[in-house]
């Protein structure tokens, strides 16, 4: 299957030589910006593509919503099959393209969307036909996890940790999505939606830049590890989807992912709980999971998005944790039923467990403190 | 697609109640021994199910080589689709069985029969297609895992821990399979059948029966794993398979593995490593997994044997590896260039660390020290 890629950057690359030499496959034409297109392969043209009868296929590695959703849309319009590795497509009209694909009987797969190299999307996909799929998670983020291994392993402070990842090219120059738990949120989205046909809206995210070294300190003091992670869950009422840190035992298998891999996990009813893990970034990894989408094609494969998928609000009130908190000894009224104050906090501030209080309870509680000015940090007590 | 099930035991049973809400799927005939067809939904006679047109595919979990070759020859010769969990019959018959089905268009999977409930076999078959598959290792063998980490968390003696694993239904009356790494070994051959189109013989396989709770003891002491680990990579002249102990640091992933837990892991030239885990055995993962290849063949997948897979000797002397030793001081002569013994041997033992050496030299110098009435225990050092 002739393969046109869209993007010649580090992945858009990556595909376009794996495409060489995988089986049933091979390079198209390949999308550059206007003026880029400096190769005989390459073309500034899309229309060009389109109008190539031998085209059978469209992997897009360009990243951002204009021209994507265009070039997507036009894709599945003409018959082809579209795989894509960029979250923000599949998030803001994967529905629509998916019904597209639909009516002209192309296949719209993005595995690569959702933790890079790692093949949870398209086992996800599979496992939820035979199955009772109930929760998602894991950790979707390399360059947070990357740097809370640096802040744990080596005790580096905050920005020490994220200068390093800066330079290992594994944060932005502007790293806010990946901090703030964005990135791993959107990811997280798209698995809900692949799970369980509902792509939740109005999720939570809270990242590590509120994590300090002395609380890792702190935190390793009583054994416990800190990871960012998404998860997602069915709920009574539809789905739950937000991403906190999240604090595991010494000997949980999140406490074995180093530097900037990636793990995520599903539970369904008869299967357990399955895991899997790998490279959630990177030229080679990501590239190979647009070439696997490629090859599932070829195998049968037409979608991920599960027939009648809608948009909904998260319903992250349902379930209830316990939460590690540092904050200003001012604010301690907010929490009147955690636990007494324990050692390690700096003057001025409490460290505090709580009660269990629900997902949405913990992070208004927080914003609220933020408001007002008070400096917070927390972290879900994985029990 | 109407499913007939061959086997009303532990996972037969297992298959019949997911395929009642498994989209895309039903329940069929279920096959059951000479009068042993108590409900109209049984039979007794094989015949009848290939009589029925209705029925699409025949899922088997009876185990053994007879009568089930002769039902799956049959199955694939009318032209259907068929799944199994038993890796003798994939082992013994699976490239006879794949040319049938490559003549009538049927379907030959196998996900169950390697890893249980872990993901393995269909993703590697995947991605062996668009990628250059160079090693698959893992805890395939969840009985000897349990023991292990029963004798490693709670300092239990090897006949404590298995008397443990025969209560709880992990181990069999008569475990040899599993300690010997036997039933590891013959799964790691299916892996490297999928992997490399190389189906293994004359594989090497030391299992956890010479592992004493002393040996746990000292490798503890030096902040070591011990993990059974099955084995099998490209070399230049063909492909390595082999089971042995191997030693793994507290923070890998393999050391994280706990109880009956399964984990397997492969390592591609573009994907790097992607590893896998879950519930090894057991009714609904193992009856799940075989459900999944199901939902797979709705999907349009066909095979998981790549086309011109061969049967080969293994090649098991060209990867060199140190190794923990703990053997007769008489013995010692065997290791010339090994390490100076360390303290933690008992009377009249030594223990030593060896310099590289092949994984088929060591262990046909345990198996010759054997012979001599020498008991030798070893364990490979990832490094």
């Amino acid at each position: 299957m002739k393969t046109a890629v869209l993007g010649f950057g580090t992945v858009g690359a990556g595909i376009y030589e794996i495409l060489k030499t995988a089986e049933g496959l091979e390079p198209g034409p390949v999308y550059v910006r206007r003026g880029k297109a400096d190769e005989p392969w390459k073309t500034d043209d899309f229309d060009a593509i389109l109008a190539d009868p031998s085209v059978g296929a469209v992997a897009e590695a360009m990243g951002g919503l204009e021209p994507t959703f265009d070039f997507a849309r036009r894709t599945l319009e003409s018959g082809r099959h579209f795989v894509t590795a960029n979250k923000m497509l599949v998030a803001e009209h994967g529905i629509e393209l998916q019904a597209i694909a639909d009516r002209t009987g192309g296949a719209f797969l993005f595995s690569a969307a959702c933790g890079g190299g790692v093949p949870l999307l398209h086992n996800l996909a599979l496992a939820r036909r035979g199955d009772e799929i109930r929760r998602v998670r894991g950790i979707l983020n390399g360059t947070t996890n990357y740097m809370l291994d640096r802040m744990q392993s080596c005790g580096m402070d905050y920005g020490e940790a994220l200068k390093e990842a800066q330079a290992l090219g594994y944060a932005e120059a502007d790293p806010t999505a990946d901090v703030s738990g964005l990135d791993a949120l959107r990811k997280i989205r798209l698995a809900a939606a692949v799970a369980f046909g509902i792509l939740p809206d109005g999720c939570l995210n809270e990242g590590i830049e509120n994590v300090s070294v002395e609380d890792i300190r702190f935190y390793q003091s009583k054994g416990l590890v800190l990871r960012l992670i998404a998860k997602t869950a069915r709920t009574e009422s539809g789905v739950s989807a937000y991403v906190e840190p999240v604090l595991f035992p010494q000997n949980a298998p999140e406490a074995a992912v180093s530097l900037n891999n990636n793990l995520a996990s599903y539970e369904g009813r008869f299967c357990g709980r399955i895991s899997f893990s790998g490279q959630g970034a990177g030229r080679w990894p990501t590239a190979s999971a647009v070439i696997r989408d490629l090859e599932n094609i070829l195998s049968g494969a037409r979608r991920m998005l599960p027939e009648r998928t809608v948009s909904a609000a998260a319903d992250n009130g349902g379930e209830k944790q316990r939460y590690y908190l540092r904050l200003p000894e001012a604010f301690a009224e907010s929490f009147p039923e955690a636990e007494p104050p324990e050692a390690g906090a700096a003057d001025g501030e409490l460290r505090l467990v709580t009660k269990p209080i629900s997902v949405a309870g913990m992070h208004a509680l927080a914003a609220e403190i933020r408001q007002k000015g008070g400096r917070i940090s927390f972290a879900a007590l994985e029990e």
